[in-house]
């Protein structure tokens, strides 16, 4: 069996849950012989009738690759584990934090780091479980490898390699950095939509009524499993920590400046310009946050047009858009407030705008704001 | 000249900025007469090229209504201003806050608030100006209306009729009410997108290149205008002080829950629970928001598809979705790391989703979830 992948089988993979199914699953579809190992049966055979790989049994050739796809409380002792049963395999795990679970590692001793080589698929979705496994989980994402100093080049390679047999992107980061890295890109957007939409429980009807396109954005990833949170989140404790204390500090500087000089007083010279400053800094981060691809943000012209809520008029809208001949840059939907009808914001290049929204206008579609 | 607006004119609109040029656009269309009135000739002169209306003279009839667009810090003086200009004319102001401007005008004095009604459509858009006005802002979006014991039930319907006439959907809430409201939904989503987005000035491009979807639906509004909202923010400063207070204990408690016993020492027990708590609090908000048209939010289906960054391929895709039957009740696009592909997530009624999922891997479209 030729395997179309650079990554040279066997592959253990022990733990079925998503990460693991999906991993196992991509790499058999390249023809990688992979083996799964889990301490659920149960989990095992569901990731194996997806056609993750085979159960691993007595009988299997030791792997060249283990990847420990399992939470990041037990990750530590599975890598040593795998170390020290296969003393020729490289063993990489696909945890959320890294810097903790290298120190566990360090902290055991006598364990051989040389060929441990942590890493962190940024992927993920909603659903949990072999069931949802998708060969595609990890295409077109960055896959985080945290090398450390006693790390064979040759085992960095070979973790790079499964990066890119599953379509993702390798980024180099040291462990600490990825860990605080993830804790401002990721674990605080998370606990600020959750504060937000905590915020929201007792609010009456008509309060949320007035929900706009702004609180649903930021509120969207609050819907997220408590349980896979919590974990992830004590998990990076410490950078998770350091971070929430300068919001808190943003905040403290806030409440500051909206406070009345005395009871239902003014409020104090300079609160106009202290939330300003906050609203600016907010523009200048924004900014930073990569667009399309992951480049340098570009400016696009966007063109709202009213679309009504019946079947196939989005998709009119569509094919008449590559009827007039624009190239759809992005593209958004924003829903209006008890009307039957939904806002599709189309981003063109500044160029194609007022073309756009002219040969929109003229087949009689209501182009809202350019 | 017979009008199709149920709104009898003349009516005078005061400000000639975004709001005000937009409503005297959308009611002109409807044959009603229009004067403008502003400070700034320049910005009066503007409003009028753009076809908001006549700018008001010595000769023009009395109004009918009269409404105010101007910034919150001014709108208290030119209703009062205008209650006593015109005392046949209902009043009406359209500032983001409504208490703080109803109890200004009380302190006054012999002002008849019997013809006055505050009001707020919740509309807007990034650009200012009466160069960026729109007939259409107003369709489809909530229009608050804050009556007050004083006020005139046919000064109430008048504001209603000028609502309804701009397509919004009249909210009706009292005046601390409404500002409490946008406190909540609007005013602290705008806040917290803004410290989130302010952690991010100083992290390393490395860093950045890990942010995912969830960091660009939380800091996407950050991008607002700083002189906007620090207005906004300064107006309401009663309620959102309440509001970012609760925050800051929500995050107090988050903290403490993060805080190791010792020095590099293990959590505290009860540190998972105190997180999951708040992303569990988070969970009920978020099922709060409303969905599309400010109803039940429904549960759809989503069916994530590659769609490769070239000319017409998102185009190509909806038409073949067309095509299959399917109707599309949702739509996001999502954009992959540094490489020259999308994810077009398709949400689509529960019953259609395994049709859609087949239909497009026959049609050779690489279908990535489910």
């Amino acid at each position: 069996m030729s395997s179309l992948a650079s990554t040279t089988g066997p592959v253990l993979v022990v733990g079925s849950g998503l990460l693991g199914a999906s991993i196992g699953l991509a790499l058999s579809t390249q023809d990688v012989q992979v083996y799964l190992q889990d301490a659920s049966p149960t989990a095992v055979a569901l990731a194996r009738d997806v056609g993750a790989g085979q159960i691993l049994g007595p009988q299997a050739p030791d792997p060249h690759l283990v990847v420990i796809a399992a939470p990041p409380d037990v990750a530590a002792d599975l890598i040593a584990d795998a170390l020290g049963t296969y003393p020729d395999a490289v063993v990489t795990d696909v945890a959320s934090v890294k810097g903790v679970i290298l120190r566990e590692l360090e902290q055991m001793g006598g364990v051989d780091l040389s060929r441990y080589v942590g890493s962190h698929p940024m992927a993920g979705r909603e659903k949990s479980g072999a069931a949802a496994a998708s060969a595609e989980l990890f295409a077109g994402r960055p896959w985080v490898i945290t090398e450390h100093p006693d790390a064979e080049p040759g085992a960095v390679r070979t973790v790079r390699h499964l990066a890119t047999d599953l379509d993702a992107t390798p980024v180099h980061l040291e462990p600490d950095q990825h860990d605080q890295a993830v804790a401002v890109v990721s674990h605080l957007p998370q606990l600020m939509a959750s504060v937000v939409a905590a915020r929201l429980i007792d609010a009456p009807e008509e309060v949320l009524a007035l929900a706009g396109q702004g609180l649903r954005d930021v509120t969207r990833i609050a819907a997220s499993d408590p349980r896979l949170w919590s974990a992830i989140i004590t998990g990076n404790a410490g950078a998770v920590l350091a971070t929430v204390q300068q919001v808190r500090s943003d905040l403290d500087r806030l409440i500051e400046a909206l406070q009345p000089v005395d009871a239902d007083g003014p409020l104090a010279l300079g609160a106009t310009a202290g939330v300003a400053a906050l609203v600016s800094a907010g523009n200048d981060g924004a900014g930073r946050v990569p667009g399309k691809h992951g480049g340098v943000r570009r400016r696009y012209a966007e063109v709202t047009v009213l679309v009504p809520d019946e079947p196939g008029e989005l998709g009119r809208l569509f094919s008449e858009i590559g009827e007039i001949g624009v190239n759809i840059e992005d593209f958004q939907m924003e829903h209006s407030y008890r009307q039957k009808v939904g806002m599709a914001i189309v981003s063109v290049m500044p160029g194609a705008a007022t073309t756009l929204e002219e040969s929109l206008t003229a087949r009689d579609w209501r182009v809202v704001a350019r």
